[in-house]
């Protein structure tokens, strides 16, 4: 009898890329089971995912609803006990309350609801279940950002002073200066994407990071973002001004119109003391910036490393981790929380992030629409 | 009916990196399933290994001799179609040999065997069998290897004209500077590890990458390798001058006393018309020099990379990937080939690449021991 | 009779490092004799200086009036061409307007004048004058910036659609957390600085980049500055927004308090069709991204750059600009050396290394020549 | 009365890129007063070229025998004290010997002489002579290679055990591989260039590097060098082998058929202890690696340096080196301007530079004092 935890999966399948992702992030440290799955709307698509790639086809069924139905039938030791919504985003929170309502653990792709309202009723749907709720922000599973936020923690930097977050990608590009393509694109229609595309999909990442990593809150925001074109409803670019206090300040800015860029995020954090930078697309350095010293690269695997670091680096140092590490270490901490072991609260993003970041997003995006003036979080 | 790969797995049980580079590497295609195994010696520990990572344990056998025996039994399409070798380095050839023999594929961890004549048995051996076997020289399955293959390959840099590859670390300082530690470690123990320790463990690999990427063989070596102490037999750095031809020549360096250095492997390779280079320890950056154009640097998932590279590469540019992703990459190829599917060469490392590797190994020895003369290959 | 510009200089005596960098920029192409100069408001001073430097003490004047009055007596061929102003800031302003008034080109340090008011007043006095002027925003003088410069005007990356430029460092911490220190600073005090610390010092730098390599203007500007403590009345950190248009944004981010950052300067430009980056402290490299093509890495001295580009750039390409750096310091070695000071010898390179070498060149061929055999050196 | 070192220069007259060098590094620290020279063969071209940069023509000279001669003739305190030979390779040797003999003080352009006996006999003149004989192994002026070398001085890696040297340039491509060019450039004629092409030019900056940093003398070499033709006489490439003793190695590898390498020139030096690296592409940086420590990144100017190191550096960390150049183009930009001839604006900022950039500091003061609203520029 395997010992595993009994998992469920909906969406993700075919080649889907997060399906990939997740899936492998889930058998990284032999703690998931894939057990259950909707992988399609079409139940017969879903079976033949399931034997293409190896699972019994026996638990895939028909539709949320079916599954809840099964598995509340099976005794407690068979039925799954995590589910990863994996879904497109308009049905992330319907899906997240629903099983959270049905007594199951939940881990929820990105974007956690459509709006900020649904947010909140999420978080109150949850307070209710006692059950536990994760949110991949993946980025806060490689063990160079959990070795700056523990850093951060224990004063190495002293008190921070200037927080400065980037996301910068060019993708878009080829849409939006396409009168024909920006017109008809789901990301750039707000009934299908939220209010917001970058803020929304790479922005909301940039802000979840500068909390995790920093432990602090942003008090209000001022937003300028940029649609490009008149006829463009959505922004594709911004940048925000960040207060933590009347003398701690911070810029986040995000872009889909970086040209040429791919995936380049980067956070940067000054305190009294020192400094720490991060970037995503060399994710196994952090740089220790401290004034009449050199400069210090810290890379994963080393005993200077705090243990919540240590425990997500799988290889001796100078063999490179990448994404999959990241969302793997993700599923690590989900997996102690649903053992009931003992877990660090940083070790996977929770229903709290959730709640703030569909806040952040709206508003961003009323501080510009209201003419680029600060706004409380 | 899953229509997943049948494996088993010859150690690798409890905290074995190997074990879990190696499972996760099977399951980032969703090719494989762990079916059969003897995880360690002592069949209780690897039956509650099992239960541990949730895999049934009827398939759990004592040792190697009753794993072929039983799946004998079986009928071909429930029998393991292929075995990964991750026992000690001593028990690969015996185990790999009574594999083939018996009629699975195999999948090998380095080294292949320990000696150049057990290699060149082992190479008939796989020459009547009819099975496959791979080798797992893991750095060959990263997109940009890959990609330097096919370019050298397509004559993008011309014809080869130098070759320059480095494999530093510095992990055995704190052994080797200790009298007692360096007389008693197995690592320095020809018995144990063979007749080299730093050319044996890491040179092997430049070597096999300087032929991978190149697509030459090497024709003659001088090799001039450092014990550091007298009472120290066997080598822990080294530099080997190659020779590929009267006016192609090359030079491979590999340390294991580089104080400091993680695992600082390189590749650079020069052409008649441009060069290309690869650094382990940032490997998703290939760097095109050609003289007179700006450098250009080249990531994996771009539409410029070639089909075998892009076959390799998971997510959207400027999602780093890992060594990971690069073993996932050699079972993803073997998977092909065990499933009688095309499949390119350039996927994984054969029994080919461990014979040259085993005679680099001696040979390389031998020319230092002779005094630092050209030997052939 | 020398055809050199016959150069005044107003400050930077002794060991100011603004006047070696100015006398030194001004030997670079041969063009410039240091003729006249009030290097000190003590003439006595002022003369010793010109003594110690080497140049004749006739036309060392006591302050800038007489400097006027006696070279204007001169005759024309004679009569100093242009005069450098390296005061302290406040005299920036009326000592470059007496010079233009007075019939002198002006090369002037940062920042050109205390108020805006001030500027205005020497534009028309520069307007009426008919003399030139050139401000030492010395950065512009790269020639990977002059290359970024030219590529957008021609068009390679397209309409402008995104700006962003970081004028990062650290140094005022020790002075802002001190009390003491922040009071009395003159940094920090409007009557001597102006009205702002970090725009006014580095904020402007990055300011008159962005409108240098964009060839665009400004239109409108948001700034959130940051003064860190109550008492404290100038700005040490800021983030501006910027508009160029209704849809061309950018943001200008500088800080005096980002700990441990040196002089971290860098300017993106994002167009339709592809982006350029260059950052200060590497300034000899030009990124060029573009979609769905390898990053380039442009450097100065290759034909495909600018003829503006290649102006700038006296040596081959791979020698960093700093080479004339490093053989100063040979010669500054050899000086000390010459004039019977004490010097360490390892400040210049000697006879024993050539000596050394000649043999190591020899020893090389024949060592190779009979075989590649050991020899002794 | 000019205090500084009268100075006279042999050849580097016109545009010689040597010449500039020379003259700048000797402009560097106000030391050296150019005061006799000769150009050229051609007293007459010498002669313009004086008066083109300046110096009075008075001291210009026929020939070195000249030179000696009417130099000799002067008041000790006139006489020229120092002189630079910068003319062709094979003149090195007898203008070295001649001006020691005659007691002038020399600075040598490498290689120092054609051949081991020519710098034996020279060493034997200058023990003779009480004269001072510096050789230009330029790379030894750099901040950070002296820094390396004074940390390894001190024991801070520990006793060397490791040394690995690299030269790669690509330049001699075009030449090689054209049968007409490889037999008529004097670069590769033995008669001209002596006996070494790639080891005599470049390979010998790696090896007196490799002695200066380590301080340590190699004392046997194996080495391996490619003609690439057996038409070519000389090595262009070649990778040597290095001994300091039983259990101490190295490798020095030089190439000008790395195709694409600009001067690519880099030195790691591995102690016991801990390693130190440094590239000359990157002249700024030095890297600290110590087993189980970040890695450290050494720059200028910080006070962690030593003292021989700080005494190279003019300007403050941040600034690199080539800071100079950079205000040289603006300098020369502005002699363009002043002599009337046609220049670009870009060659230097301007009153409107100044004039948009005060505008910039109040509008972005009173934007935020305003409450961070927009405000025209």
């Amino acid at each position: 009898m395997s010992n595993k935890i009994r998992w469920g999966v909906l969406g993700g399948g075919g080649d889907s890329l997060i399906g990939i992702l997740h899936r492998v992030a889930a058998s990284m440290f032999d703690a998931y089971q894939l057990t259950a799955a909707v992988f399609n709307p079409d139940v017969n698509v879903s079976r033949a995912f399931a034997e293409e790639i190896g699972i019994p086809t026996n638990r895939i069924y028909t539709d949320l609803e079916e599954m809840i139905l099964e598995e509340q039938k099976l005794p407690k030791e068979k039925r799954i006990q995590v589910v990863s919504v994996l879904t497109p985003n308009f049905l992330h929170f319907p899906m997240a309350k629903r099983l959270l309502e049905a007594g199951f653990h939940v881990i929820c792709e990105k974007p956690m609801t459509m709006t900020y309202a649904e947010a909140l009723e999420l978080e109150e749907v949850q307070a209710l279940s006692n059950r536990l709720f994760a949110l991949t922000h993946t980025y806060t599973g490689y063990p160079m950002v959990r070795q700056m936020k523990k850093m951060i923690a224990k004063g190495v930097i002293g008190a921070v002073q200037k927080v400065d977050a980037q996301y910068y990608q060019g993708w878009i590009n080829p849409i939006i200066h396409d009168k024909e393509k920006r017109s008809t694109t789901w990301r750039l229609n707000p009934e299908k994407s939220g209010i917001s595309c970058c803020m929304g999909d790479i922005g909301v990442h940039a802000y979840q990071m500068i909390e995790y990593v920093t432990g602090m809150e942003v008090e209000s925001i001022l937003a300028d973002l940029n649609h490009l074109y008149e006829d463009n409803q959505m922004d594709i670019d911004g940048t925000v001004l960040l207060r933590f206090g009347d003398y701690t300040k911070g810029v986040l800015r995000a872009s889909q119109i970086a040209t040429g860029e791919e995936n380049n995020f980067t956070v940067a954090v000054y305190g009294k003391k020192a400094a720490l930078k991060w970037e995503q697309e060399n994710p196994n350095y952090l740089y220790l910036l401290e004034e009449g010293q050199p400069l210090r690269v810290l890379k994963p695997g080393h005993d200077y490393n705090d243990a919540l670091s240590l425990d997500g680096t799988k290889l001796p140092p100078g063999h490179p981790e990448g994404i999959f590490d990241a969302m793997g270490n993700i599923y690590k901490g989900m997996a102690k929380a649903v053992r009931g072991k003992e877990y660090d609260p940083a070790e996977f993003p929770t229903m709290r992030d959730g709640v703030r970041g569909m806040r952040f997003i709206e508003i961003a995006v009323s501080s510009h629409a209201d003419g680029t003036v600060w706004k409380s979080l």
